[in-house]
C-alpha cells in the first residue's frame, strides 16, 4: 500500500481544544450552567470540561489568560504507530515542537504549530471519563447521564482558525496529518486567493477549518463547535442565551458549506462558540472530490437559509488585535499567541 | 342576548389544579427538577408552583396526603360578575359546597363537586406572579426568564378526570359552567356509552376532560397536562425521565382526540401526569359540532400515529382503588376523595 | 350584561384574505406546490384556496390585477345575532359600504374599510370544505388528508395591515368589533406615536396587526400568516423556497412581540407572506393588560433571536408605493386601494 | 503496517440494496409519493431509484418478484485495489461467488453470500447521478434540488439482516470485510447467544446488522433503513403513512443500541422500512470497545424511550416464512431465497 493510503488514516478525531480566557470563572459557568458541561478536573490556572457524550477526561480546557485566544489543540492518532510515525513527519516539515509528557487526560503528546503558529498536538494515550454512581446511566454508548442543567451540548465537533493564508496551512495539514480538503472557498479574477478551506479526517466535513483572517493576523482563533444535532436545541439555548446576556453573534441559520445548522455566540471571556444544530451531511464517497465554492456562489456558500453574516464574523477573532498593514503582513511571519 | 349566549364566556379558564401525594418532596423535585419548574411559596402541609409562562402565582398545589389523588380543580370566571352568577348557578344545581376565603395567591372562590365528586372551585381575584430582579426577562409577554433547569414546561393546560359516568358530569359542566363540548367517544351497540368527552371554554380542544374509570370507581382523577408545544422537548424530558427513574406510561405519540403530541408520566407520589408537545388543533368556528368518535373508530381517537395506550392508562387512577363490582357501584354514590 | 362585555364576543375569527396579484398562475403554485394548499374553485379571475386544516370552502382567494395588494379581510361573526348587531355598529361609525350578496364559499357579507382605508368584511354564512372521496381522512377533526405536496399549512392566522397612523385603526377595531388590544408599540419622546398594535378576538395574540407604514402611505398590505406549529416546518420551507428560487425576507427567527417563530418570504406575485413556525404564546387571562413595547426595548420587542430584520420589512408594502412627503400624507386622506 | 490495520478501511460505504416486491407498482409509489425518492431508470423488472442526497446512480433497487425479501446488498470498496484484494480474501473464504460485469449505476462486482445465505456484492466503479436542469441545485454538497414530493428522506443508511445464527456472519463481516464489532446483544445463561451485532466500516454505528431470526429461518431480510436526520420527519412522515393506508409496525422511539430514533413500516410489497429521524451517535475513538448489552440490560437496548416494539418486530421478515423445527434448522443450511 502507498504511503498516500497510510495517511489518510493516521488521524482518528478531534480530542481537545484548550482555549484562553480573562474571565476564567464566568467561562466556565457559560459551559456549565447554559451549555451543561462537565467540569472534570480543575488544576492551576486551568478548569478541565467535557460535554455529556465525550468519552474521554475533557475535550475544553480554560486557561485564565490576559486575553482570549487559543491554547492548543489536540488530535488523537489513529494508532501508537500512527502518532510514532507522525511526529517523525511533523518533526520533517520543520514545524514540530517537540514531545510534551502529556496533561491531566492524556499521555505524551508531540507539538507542532501550523504555518499560521496556531499550537496543535497530537497524542495516543487517553483517560477515559467514569461516571461517578449517581451520574451512571443504563445507555451504555453514553458515558454518563445526560444533564438537568442547560441545554446540553453531547460532544466537541470541529476547530475554526484564522489565518493570513489558507492555502499553507490547508497544505501542511493534508501533508503531514493525512487531513482531506472536503470544501474550500476561493475568489479572486483567477479563483487564486483560497479564503476558507474545510478538512476531515473522517466522513464529518470538517474536523478543522482554516479561514482568511480579514485583518491579517496570524495564528487566531475564530471558534470552537461544539455539538447538539437537534435543532430545537439552537432555539432552546438561544432563549436561554438571551436571557442571560450573552451575544448571539449570528443564527440560527443554515451554512451552505458543510449544510451545518449553526449559532455563533460570544463566551463571556471573548472566544466565539459554534452551536451545531444537525447533522450536515456526511461524506462517505472515497473519491470525494472538493467542493469548489467561487465568488459567484459565495452567497449560498455562506448562507442557504437564514440572515447575511454580520461584518463581525469576517474580522473578529481572539486574540482581538488591529487589522495589519499588508505591507507589515509581509514580515511579521511569527505567530502571534 | 339569550342566557346561552351568555354562558358560554362565563369562564375564562383553568387556573390551577391541587393534587395530594404521599411523597411531597420527591415530588416537588420531580416538578422542579425535571420540568423546570418555580416554587412559589410552601405553607404547611402544601407547596405551591408555577410553570415559568403562567402568570398567577401558581397554577399546581402540591398537598402532602395519605395518597395520590386530586385535591381541587380551580376555574378562574371572566369577570367578577360572572363569578357571582356561576356561584348561584352552582348553588342552584344542588352541587355547590360554598365560599371559601381564599388560599394563598388567589381571594374567595366558590366551592362545588362534579357530580362524580371531584372537588372544583371558582374564583375571581388573583395575585399575579412578580418575577425577582434576578429572574426578570426583557420578554415582557413572559413573566419571567425562562429557566436553566430540566426541560422545563410553559403552562398548565389541562386537567383529566375518571368519571363511574361520563354522561352527566359532561352536562353539569356545559349547563353550570358554560363549557362547549368538543370531542367525544361513543361506544356500545347504540352508542349509548359515552366513554370520553373533552370540553373547553376557549379554542383550546379541552381544559377539561371526563374519560370512564373502567374499574367503576368515582371522582378518581387521571391527569394534570403541563404544555411544552415544542416535539423535541418530548423527546429530551424523556431522556431525562427514563435517566432519572420515572415510570413513563405511554408516549410520545399523537393522539386523534385532540391531535395532542402526548406523553404520559407518573410522578414519584403517583399521580399521572401529561407532556404536551404542541398545539393540537385550536377551534374557532362558532358552530362547531362535537365531534364524536364511535366504536370503529376508536383505533385512530386514541392513538393517530404511536403505539397503542397500554391497559394502565384505561384503569389506573389516583387515589388507587380496588374494581367495584357493578352492583356496588350503583350504591356508593359517595365521592370517593 | 353591559354592551362591553357583548362586544368582546362578536367577532369569532379570520375567516379568509383576498390578495391581488399580477402573476395569478406563479402565485397559484406557489401556494399549491410549496405551501401545499388546495384550490377548492376557480371563478372569473379569482382562484380559491385553503389549507389543509381550515375547515370553510377557501381562506385565500387570489384575483388577477395589476398589481399586488389587499383585495379584503373577511371576518366571522359569532352568531348571525351578532353579525346583525355588528353591521348596525359598522353603519353607525360612518366607515360602512354596506352589504354585498355573498361570494363563492359564503352568504352576506356587511363590507367597511377601516380609517386607513382596507376593505373588511364580515359574515355569518359559510360552506364547509367537504372532502371528495380520496381526499377523507380517519383524523375526524381534521377536514382532509394531509397533502403530499410541498411543506403544507396548516391553517390561514393572521394579517398585518399597514396604516399610516396606527391609533385610529386600533381604536376603530375594538368600538366596532370588540377586538382587544394584547401588545403595542410606542415610540416618540412621550411614547406619542403607536408604530404597531396586535389586536385579538381570541386567545391568540392577534387575527391583525396594524404597522405604520414608513413611506407615509395608507392603506397598504403588509403581510398574510399560515400556520405551521412546528419549528422544523420553516426550516423544510425555507429549503425549498431557497431551492424554488423565492425570496426569504426574514427569518427564520423569533418575535419578541406575540412570541412568534417567523418566516417572511415573498410569493410571486409581489405580496408578502408569513410562515408561523410555532404557537407563539395564548392569552387566557380575561383581565390581560396590553404589553407595551418603548423605544429602549425595540429591539427585544422586534427581534427576540435572530438576526435584525431588513429596512424592506418596515417600508415595503404591496401595491408598492413611492414615499409621501409629509404635507401630502395630510391631504390624501383617500385609501391608495 | 499490519493487515488488521489495512483491512479497517477496505470498505467505504453500503453502496445499494436491492429488494424483491410482489408488488412493484405500489411499492415504488411508496418510495416516490410518500418517502420523496427519484427514479432513475426502469430496465426490465427492475426501477433504480435514490434519496435526493444519495451521490450515486441509484441506492434502492426494486425489483418484480413473487415474494418480498433481499435481492442483494452492494458494498463499495475504498479503492480499486482493496476491490481486488477483498475478491481475493471472499474467494478464499469459500463463500465467493464470482465476478459479475455490472448493473446500470456501477462496474464490475464481485458477488458473496453471508454464511447465512443474503447475496452481497462488492464494487468499486459507480455512475454519479446527475442533475437536469431543472433538478439543478445551487447547493454544492446536495446533488440535486430537494424535492417537494412527500417527506424526502436524505439518504440510505444501512441494512439489517435475519440469521440463523448471528455470531458467524459477524466474524464473517469483520474476517473478510473489515467490519467493525460497535454494539452487540448477548442472551443465556452464560451469554453464550449472540442475538444482535451491530457492524461498521465508518463512524455510523452501523452499516449492517445482524438479528437473529426467532423463526430459525435463514437469509431473510428484516430492513432497510433511509435517512431523515430530523425528528420530526418523523412524525410527518407518521402522519402521511396513516393517512395513506401504510402499516407502522412500531415507533417513533429512540433504540438503546445505536441510539436511533427510529420508525418501522411495511411497504406495500411487504419489506420493512426503518426511517432513522435522528443522528444516533458517532464513533471516532480509535480503540473503541463494542458494546455489550446482556439479558438483564435488554429492555434498554431495545427501547431506550417510547413503547415496547411489537412481537412482529421479531419474527417478521422477507420473505415470510413459516417457524422452522429446531430439527429441520440444523439440516436446511442452504440460503432460503
Amino acid at each position: 500500500m502507498t504511503n498516500e493510503v497510510n495517511i489518510a488514516h493516521e488521524v482518528a478525531q478531534l480530542a481537545h481544544v484548550e482555549l484562553y480566557t480573562p474571565k476564567l470563572q464566568e467561562s466556565v459557568a457559560f459551559f456549565t450552567d447554559l451549555l451543561g458541561m462537565q467540569v472534570s478536573a480543575t488544576m492551576g490556572d486551568s478548569v478541565y470540561l467535557r460535554a455529556y457524550e465525550d468519552f474521554y477526561h475533557h475535550t475544553l480546557k480554560l486557561t485564565a489568560g490576559p486575553e482570549a485566544g487559543l491554547g492548543h489543540v489536540a488530535w488523537r492518532a489513529s494508532s501508537p504507530e500512527a502518532l510514532e510515525r507522525r511526529a517523525i513527519e511533523l518533526e520533517a516539515s520543520g514545524r514540530g515542537i517537540g514531545w510534551i509528557d502529556g496533561d491531566l487526560g492524556h499521555g505524551r503528546a508531540y507539538q507542532f504549530t501550523t504555518p499560521d503558529g496556531h499550537l496543535n498536538e497530537i497524542l495516543w494515550d487517553v483517560d477515559y471519563y467514569e461516571a461517578s454512581e449517581k451520574d451512571r446511566t443504563l445507555l451504555k454508548s453514553r458515558p454518563q447521564k445526560r444533564p438537568t442543567q442547560g441545554v446540553p451540548v453531547r460532544r466537541l465537533d470541529h476547530v475554526n482558525l484564522m489565518c493570513q493564508d489558507v492555502t499553507p496551512n490547508k497544505q501542511f495539514m493534508a501533508d503531514t496529518l493525512g487531513f482531506k480538503l472536503r470544501e474550500h472557498v476561493v475568489v479572486g479574477p483567477n479563483e487564486e486567493i483560497e479564503i476558507g478551506a474545510w478538512m476531515s479526517v473522517s466522513p464529518l466535513v470538517h474536523e478543522v477549518a482554516f479561514m482568511r483572517d480579514n485583518t491579517g493576523n496570524e495564528g487566531r482563533f475564530h471558534h470552537i463547535a461544539f455539538w447538539y444535532g437537534y435543532p430545537q436545541h439552537l432555539m432552546d439555548i438561544a432563549d436561554l442565551f438571551v436571557e442571560n446576556n450573552i451575544t448571539i453573534e449570528a443564527g440560527p441559520g443554515k451554512h451552505g458549506v458543510s449544510q451545518a445548522y449553526f449559532m455563533y455566540v460570544l463566551e463571556p471571556g471573548g472566544n466565539r462558540v459554534e452551536l451545531f444544530g444537525d447533522s450536515g451531511y456526511l461524506i462517505f464517497d472515497p473519491e470525494w472530490k472538493p467542493i469548489k465554492w467561487t465568488e459567484p456562489e459565495l452567497k449560498e456558500a455562506i448562507i442557504w437559509y437564514g440572515s447575511p453574516l454580520p461584518d463581525t464574523y469576517f474580522i473578529y477573532g481572539t486574540p482581538e488585535r488591529e487589522p495589519v498593514l499588508a505591507e507589515q503582513s509581509q514580515t511579521t511571519k511569527e505567530p502571534v499567541k
